[in-house]
């Protein structure tokens, strides 16, 4: 499959594209970058994990989080791997607002709680698909390659996640779950963020000014 | 390899076997002992995660436990395609006093919190190795495979925990540490418990009298 062929549903599904600003205050943190990815494969997989816990008496759930679980460890691995090439260090790094604002939107009871969680995991995972491929076509080789091959398996886990949320609410109900979760997450990505991170929003000081071009 | 030669150092590292009398608790709980093993497992792997959190300062620690936790989740994957196989439901289970036990031994500063967690890892492995190689001989030929399958795993996840430890304290730390934890889990092993989970010590009420015999 071509990558536009994965990537159109991703982006239809995403309230909105990767901003210039962020591609650009990427480039300027390509080891903050590499490291929150890493990060970000981890808590992938702790996620899954968690849900794994939870939800016993789903075997569908159990099935297809168990086999995602592995996969980002997999991804995990190959970050890794590709840091130590580089000599790179992994210091400790504060979370992104990213993931923990998006689960501030969960429903508190069940079955809204799962199905809601269940939506947040598409829009991360879809959003994780969407920057790699607005990334590769400005990083180094090694990574660009890197980043193409995780793009099938991101897109993956979105339509995993999405299936399983579909499977356990009527269709209304989880449009209007969408609408809501795709507004706070078009919030996250395009607003002003204080940090960089891979699923940050904008930086303040380095575009506002205009001053910096974004590369092509 | 032979399974004797795979358990081998494994029951040399272990202060004592299993006692007959969890065997037959075990044979009486033919469903409970597939449902906490599935538990088990994704407790192994959210354990390894756990630490793959906590020392990102440590490569050989990141590498060894994501592979491990890839490979528990696959088993956990292969324990519930089996109760699924058998028509099982899977409840939520209270976890076994064991790891939690073990865990409370651990100090509680670095780098003997570290060192003290893997031999815990490693104890907990060599147990559950020891325990598949008990229950083989008296389980349905599907399960005594599916056992005889996992028990090299286990069996190389004890070393990697053994590994990681001795690699991060003097010889005679590890032995003092390991002596004052090999006497916990000998305790949580032979002593009255009061749950049958998979690394239950043995029941009060059904062997006390000495009613029951062993089956061979």
């Amino acid at each position: 499959m071509q990558p536009e062929t994965v990537l159109a549903p991703v982006r239809a599904f995403l309230p909105c594209a990767t901003p210039p600003a962020w591609i650009e205050w990427a480039l300027a943190n390509p080891e903050l970058l590499l490291v929150d990815h890493a990060n970000c494969e981890k808590k992938a997989a702790s996620t899954a994990l968690n849900l794994m816990y939870r939800y016993v008496e789903q075997p569908r759930l159990l099935q297809k989080l168990s086999r995602l679980a592995r996969e980002e460890l997999r991804h995990f691995e190959q970050v890794f791997a590709l840091m130590q090439k580089r000599g790179m260090a992994y210091p400790q790094l504060s979370a992104s607002r990213y993931a923990g604002e998006l689960r501030r939107q969960v429903r508190g009871n069940e079955p809204g709680r799962l199905v809601d969680t269940l939506l947040v995991g598409a829009l991360i995972e879809a959003r994780s698909c969407e920057r790699f491929a607005a990334l590769i076509p400005v990083l180094d080789p090694e990574l660009a390659d890197f980043y193409s091959s995780l793009l099938k398996s991101e897109a993956r886990h979105f339509e995993d996640y999405l299936g399983l949320a579909a499977a356990l609410a009527p269709a209304a109900e989880i449009e209007e779950r969408l609408a809501a979760l795709r507004n706070c997450e078009a919030r996250l990505i395009e607003s002003v963020d204080s940090e960089f991170r891979f699923h940050s929003g904008v930086p303040a000081e380095m575009f506002a000014s205009g001053v910096a071009t974004v590369r092509k």
